[in-house]
């Protein structure tokens, strides 16, 4: 997937997203940083993958400003991941790739892992709504069309 | 992305979402399959891929699931490929991206795409909240614990 088609021109929101999180080990480092892993060895642990693999994936989100990367230690140099703003609010996709996992995904046995929010103190999953009317979202209440950043004179069959 | 390690059996929700879903191009063609895509060529055409890819990655969304196909002509034979309910809802998933992505991704001019939500009629953006307060999710304060799903004699140091 590093060598893939880059769509972050792509004059769609989803495109550019894919663009930064379409990849699966940056999913889970992510993933990883949310539970708290903020060294290299934390992620090569919980994950498994190469070294290198680990390496270049941590760089291109350092680069793109999802994780911010700073000494720990001198002799010798290490350093650690902190998640930044842009980082942390990818929270929300995650959360809400659990919710659908929960749904679709489990065996018989139920959900391996179960999230508390602890600001209502209740165990919960994510539900994705309107920003307006706060009910749920559902693609066939959906329409888009172009916006301010599409570019003129091109053409989107779907886009009024 | 094809090759890497499944994830599937991970006992984490994260995990085995990524593992169906981690893949930019299967997130495009999702996206797509949601913007009114449905036969081969809509895909092709939209996507620019390589039509080995596609349909590779077609195949694998008919196999879990997330897409169904069906004939649409039986000289020359030709399938559509309709969204299941496991794959509309990926929709929310896809949304909240959108939501990031208008956040954090777009240039000065806005951005490239405006959804409405026809329900109640206003433009909008994804928001993702918990199920119990509505109040929207951030990682500080969510915790995490095993689940009846989570293999017993198992480790993970990140889950009480």
């Amino acid at each position: 997937m590093t060598q893939r088609t880059s769509t972050s021109e792509w004059p769609c929101p989803i495109a550019k997203a894919v663009d930064e999180l379409g990849d699966g080990w940056t999913l889970l480092i992510m993933r990883d940083a949310f539970r708290g892993a903020r060294r290299f060895d934390d992620f090569h642990r919980s994950l498994g993958i190469g070294r290198n693999i680990l390496t270049e994936r941590l760089r291109v989100l350092v680069d793109r400003g999802l994780l911010s990367k700073r000494p720990y230690s001198d002799h010798p140099p290490r350093y650690e991941y902190r998640l930044t703003d842009k980082g942390r609010e990818v929270w929300p996709v995650l959360a809400s790739m659990a919710a659908w996992s929960d749904q679709w995904l489990n065996g018989p046995e139920g959900p391996p892992v179960v999230y508390r929010h602890q600001a209502c103190g209740h165990d919960m999953h994510a539900e994705v709504v309107c920003s307006e009317c706060r009910e749920p979202v559902d693609v066939r209440a959906m329409r888009a069309r172009r916006g301010p950043g599409f570019p003129s004179g091109l053409d989107d069959p779907w886009l009024p």
